[in-house]
């Protein structure tokens, strides 16, 4: 763990664990100027109703804040009552936190004075920076230079603000303050926020912080989720980004509080990045979005693919832990409503508690004859409170459940108040979780409303409650696979570019111990020896060479550059063979007729070269064509056809797919993204999730595959990619994997030289 | 169409056209009697206000009925003070509708006193049949009974009632009356009708009927669609269903009503049925859930899998008709929201409109300089309802649109009521759809009010927007392919039983003229000439010859008892062959080593002879083995592997399975459901779904398969399934499609000589 926290580098330094640290490079150095400030003071005050320096003024007094409040404005001696004061050296004391609210083009200087001045933080709420194009990123520039120079932490600018409902601070033009609570929320939208607290104060959620962050140019949500790890108030958070900056400091602060809190994240804009001419099969099916996914994923973090299911799992989060465990027992008082939430359940993968049998005696005894005697349990449309608490109090009470549902419909007989009050009661007096779904109208109102105040989290459908209930359900799980020891693979690695070449190491661990960042790149170095300049499409030979390096199998592969010499390396090779295409030109093979498999004899071999010759100059005719490759033909009937690739994604530097490998590969879309480095653990489960992973396990009399060698050759893979900057995009299409070991067919790389030093490298610092 | 009307038969007989019919059979006769009463009784009208025999006759009066209500109580002289009658020759005039609220063990009897005394409909509410076990089926047996000797129709028993609202008709124990509207809603929950008629209280969304169907002794909910399909008030139904009975009919209703009007169901019990032990692979990937899909769609019935979308399309059908098209413009207060919209519509394959370029210049000279210059439409934060209407008017008349979602943050300087009146007033004045997300909780809840008071569906997120817009846009696109016509598809079927064993036909139309129901079905000839008993496996051989007789290629399949006699078929065939093992007992023939491919000499014949024996005595021991079947070897390669099954489903009759194939076929799970017959049409639709759809049409390099003999196959296949009763399960797989053709390669028949009578013939009533 130790080497695991020492690993993990923040763009402010090393995160613990180091004696010399300098704390003005901590990312949370200086947050609490921002979230529990003393002084604060309020450039742009203003008495006109209509406008943000009003609004926020107004929202800072008259709440049970315990600080001072002063408004700088050099035109006035006071706003709305308050003295006021011409400039920050004017105020009694140096504040804690600004908050600007003046036009942009005046924000440099102030932020500049601020700095001079010794103040702490700086809340930019004012917009036309960057958001509005060139005029004002220069504008966003300059105050970025003032915020380096006296090491100010900014929030903002184009912000709302930030709330602190704990320390009845509401330092943002936010309408209302919400209750104090246990979820962190951070927006990139300003309008979502106002959404989202007037949202919550109709459902009578609370917040530990709520924190509008605009443009991000100084405090990012990676340094508010690390301020919020260490806050006893913050149970969770709750995050709707729209990019990410800054992926590697992300990563290492979502991943930290994930180990012990929920994240639960809505990522917008998934369709925002069209999808550009990939040169690889990995680079055209694995979208920006996609890789979002895998980094979520990685850090632990929740995802919700729906706005209204991110406030629905906050609603949760915010009145209960995650539940023990994944068995839901379903209370209901009318059938269908319980087979809606069983079928919502089971789509999600969910378990349907299996009631004991002392539960089921207590239900028959307690309830009426034709009850549904099992799970959901239907108690039946005249069910009164009383029933409620029967039927509840034995379920609860089961040790085969984790957690209960209770269904209302309001049906004739029907007091959705009394009942929810009972439900209510019952919950308090269990640590279970108990959430509700109360449908209807009008008259189910009151009874939602009872149940909020007693801490039940409730939904106007089963399947909203479900879906919320699954988020914590999954964040449990992936909770304990981090936990989980991963099985020991033994590696040999032929060449470790840092240390020896010949360097072995025996176990992921000794693999991750030695691991260093290489000083001078095996892939560098192979690639100025081959001369290659610039982006280009790296030859099959030479990609295969690369593998090689890494101790990935891949058949032999020899280059003819006519029909005879073509016959001549077949026979070198012995037959079965196939022929390629050798064209540094030509991305997709199959797409011009360039290969040609199993060819038995010299006739057949001089026929392939020909024809592959004669189908380049038609449906080619620019591409330069040196010739064909001949290799040994493998019988793929005997494995599985497998896609293993890489690209470097703009925001998390390189990824790595693996995916149903043929030529049929992108039409099913069976792949899954995963970032580097893998073990174990994460390669068998990049595998797991594969539609095609009970082929790899052996399906319908068809051996499986050798699971070691396939889960060793990811890992060598993930090196590889750890260590190729210049790699653009890589292709092995197909790796076969059979029972006896793995086999790359075929490997593609498109390098990229020049765009060596662009790429970050979060895996650096995601501990395995 | 007149072909099709008079195709479309009924359990109550000919739809239409008919001039002999008996008006007591159609589907319809004496609804009115049920949703147009004049005169009703009730029997088991109460004072006792706990009890369901107060709320029914409490419903009754007091509203605007323009009728007679009669309780009917033996030991009363009045109930709730209005005169009651000892029984139903007491009262004044025969009533048209009953209303039957007394125990179940009394209900038979009354039910049969009604029909005597010539009471046209009863609404039976009492529960306590047969959903609580046999004595309660006997009695609802009972009530059968007299329905049908009285020619009676009866809804429930255990139902909620009925409501009528253009007749201010409440027949029902439901607590409150909702607006007339447009949307008849038909549930099989009465539970479910409670929580619906509360949130269209709420919601204020008015029905034309509201019917809670319970047991289904005699209307059902295909009656109620026809009766529906009349209605001048119903635009829509929105159906709630557990499970379909009497399938035919309810296809034939449906099919009838969504040519005009929209059916949106939702239907439970996804995973009620636990897969069986399926011999077959299209018995095993073809769920009872995934046949409902299978007929909603031929039906041309949307389904929503959430049960709030089952709500919010409702509303969106009650406040709007259809669009014309599915180009969607988004306009919002703020930028995030827009980008959540655009996500949802995406991934819902919705289109995001293009605006034109007037439309933009109009934008332009009203909205400030950083709107958003395209769609979404960002018309900044601090919107205001005069900016909303500026935009919105350009928006809504520019013909590159169809819909607009107007979404609304609630910011500091936003009123959303003020904003409401606005949008509400531009869609009054525009023919478009427009729809409206509200986000938020309290400020925004009276602005929702305003919206909805304007006919203007409104919704708290984006998303709940989009996915009822989407629901309406796929029934508009699926009405369009029902009305496009079917390009022709030479066909040539060298056998149709009801006819001559070689007429010929030449297009799918007069296929369609010609088609009877079988008298002796070629199936049952051929089984009974086998003499094939009881439920079996039928061999390859023998399957593929009924596929023959029905003009699919298979491939020359020849029996070997012997390693020597393998070699005799091979040379025979001509090398390569292939050697599969011939079994009764054996039903995947790889899951034993079973099938060994590509021998191309004796010797390689023999050993493949010999290792089939050895793994079958090794793997299944207790098979009988007849020895091996000799073919010759297919080059896959050359084409795409498919799988084409049938089966027959307990409720929907025979369904048609088409997939990818191949081992791994049930991994990718790359299949369509589709019911017979097919046309050109439906047939290229199952095949356009496929994710490999694109491999058939031809992909990177590959040719694409031959379509027009695919679709044909399709056809043919769907031709043997209707004729084939006694196929319980059928496979093909694979069949492999290339640029030539098709190919059976193997062929799987079980069957079931017994079951040959127990299924449904929807497709019989299937016009195509």
């Amino acid at each position: 763990m130790a080497r695991d926290s020492q690993s993990e580098l923040t763009h402010r330094g090393t995160r613990t664990n180091s004696l010399t640290i300098d704390p003005s490079l901590m990312p949370t150095h200086n947050l609490d100027k921002i979230f529990a400030p003393h002084r604060i003071a309020v450039f742009g005050a203003s008495d006109k109703r209509s406008s943000v320096g009003y609004s926020v003024l107004r929202n800072l007094i008259g709440t049970e804040f315990d600080g001072v409040v002063c408004p700088v404005n050099n035109k006035r001696e006071a706003v709305q009552g308050i003295q006021a004061y011409p400039n920050v050296d004017a105020l009694p004391h140096v504040p804690d936190l600004v908050i600007v609210c003046t036009p942009a083009a005046s924000v440099p200087y102030l932020v500049h004075e601020c700095g001079r001045a010794g103040v702490g933080g700086v809340i930019i709420l004012s917009a036309g920076f960057k958001e509005t194009g060139n005029d004002g990123a220069v504008l966003e520039e300059e105050i970025r230079v003032a915020q380096k120079d006296y090491d100010l932490r900014i929030i903002g600018p184009n912000c709302l603000g930030v709330l602190a409902p704990h320390r009845k601070l509401n330092a943002s033009f936010a309408a209302s303050m919400p209750d104090a609570g246990s979820v962190a929320l951070i927006s990139q939208s300003g309008a979502l926020c106002d959404s989202i607290l007037d949202w919550a104060q109709k459902e009578g959620i609370g917040f530990s912080h709520f924190v509008s962050v605009g443009n991000m140019l100084d405090v990012s949500v990676a340094d508010l989720i690390d301020y919020f790890n260490d806050d006893p108030h913050t149970k969770s958070i709750v995050l709707y980004v729209e990019s990410i900056t800054n992926a590697r400091q992300f990563l290492s602060a979502a991943r930290a509080f994930t180990r012990t809190k929920p994240i639960v994240a809505y990522k917008s804009g998934r369709f925002a990045e069209s999808a550009k001419a990939a040169a690889s099969h990995t680079g055209a099916m694995a979208g920006a979005d996609d890789v979002y996914d895998a980094a979520f994923q990685r850090a632990g973090i929740e995802r919700t693919f729906e706005i209204d299911e991110l406030f629905d799992t906050a609603e949760l989060l915010a009145r209960h832990d995650p539940p023990r465990g994944p068995r839901l027992a379903i209370g209901t008082n009318a059938g269908g409503p319980g087979v809606i939430a069983t079928d919502a359940l089971i789509t999600r993968h969910g378990v349907l508690a299996e009631l004991s049998g002392s539960a089921i005696q207590q239900l028959n005894s307690c309830l009426p004859a034709y009850w549904s005697h099992g799970n959901p349990v239907d108690i039946l449309g005249d069910a009164t409170a009383e029933r409620f608490t029967d039927a509840l109090d034995p379920v609860l009470n089961d040790e085969q459940t984790d957690a209960v549902l209770v269904i209302l419909t309001p049906q004739a007989m029907t007091d959705p108040s009394a009942i929810a009050r009972a439900v209510g009661d019952a919950a308090k007096q269990s640590s279970k979780l108990v959430l509700a779904a109360w449908m209807g109208g009008p008259s189910v109102e009151s009874g939602i409303e009872i149940l909020q105040a007693a801490g039940v989290a409730t939904y106007s459908s089963p399947e909203h409650a479900v879906r919320a209930f699954m988020h914590l359900v999954a964040y449990g799980r992936n909770r304990e696979l981090l936990y989980e020891t991963p099985r020991e693979v033994p590696i040999s690695l032929p060449f470790r570019s840092a240390n020896s070449d010949e360097s072995k190491v025996s176990s992921i661990d000794d693999l991750t111990h030695v691991w260093q960042p290489p000083r001078t790149g095996l892939i560098s170095r192979f690639l100025r020896h081959r001369s290659v300049q610039g982006q280009k499409l790296l030859s099959e030979q030479d990609s295969k060479a690369i593998l090689t390096r890494y101790g990935i199998p891949t058949t032999r592969t020899l280059i003819a550059t006519s029909a005879r010499k073509a016959v001549h390396q077949a026979n070198e090779l012995g037959y079965p063979v196939v022929l390629k295409i050798l064209s540094p030109d030509i991305t997709h093979k199959t797409d011009v007729g360039g290969v040609v498999l199993n060819l038995r004899n010299d006739d057949d071999v001089k026929r392939g070269y020909n024809e592959i010759i004669e189908n380049a100059k038609r449906l080619a005719p620019d591409a330069r064509v040196t010739g064909v490759t001949v290799q040994p033909m493998f019988e793929r009937d005997h494995g599985v056809e497998l896609i293993l690739g890489a690209k470097q994604d703009a925001t998390f530097g390189s990824v790595i797919m693996v995916g149903t490998g043929g030529t049929a590969a992108e039409c099913f879309g069976d792949r899954t993204l995963g970032l580097p480095p893998l073990n174990e653990r994460l390669a068998r489960r990049m595998l797991e999730s594969l539609k095609s992973w009970p082929l790899l396990q052996g399906y319908r009399g068809r051996p499986g595959v050798n699971m070691d060698e396939l889960i060793q050759t990811l890992i060598k893979f993930s090196y590889f990619v750890a260590d190729a900057q210049e790699i653009q995009e890589f292709d092995i299409n197909p790796l076969v994997a059979t029972q006896n070991g793995v086999m790359a067919l075929d490997a593609r790389a498109v390098v990229d030289n020049e765009a060596a030093t662009k790429w970050h490298r979060p895996f650096e610092h995601l501990s395995i």
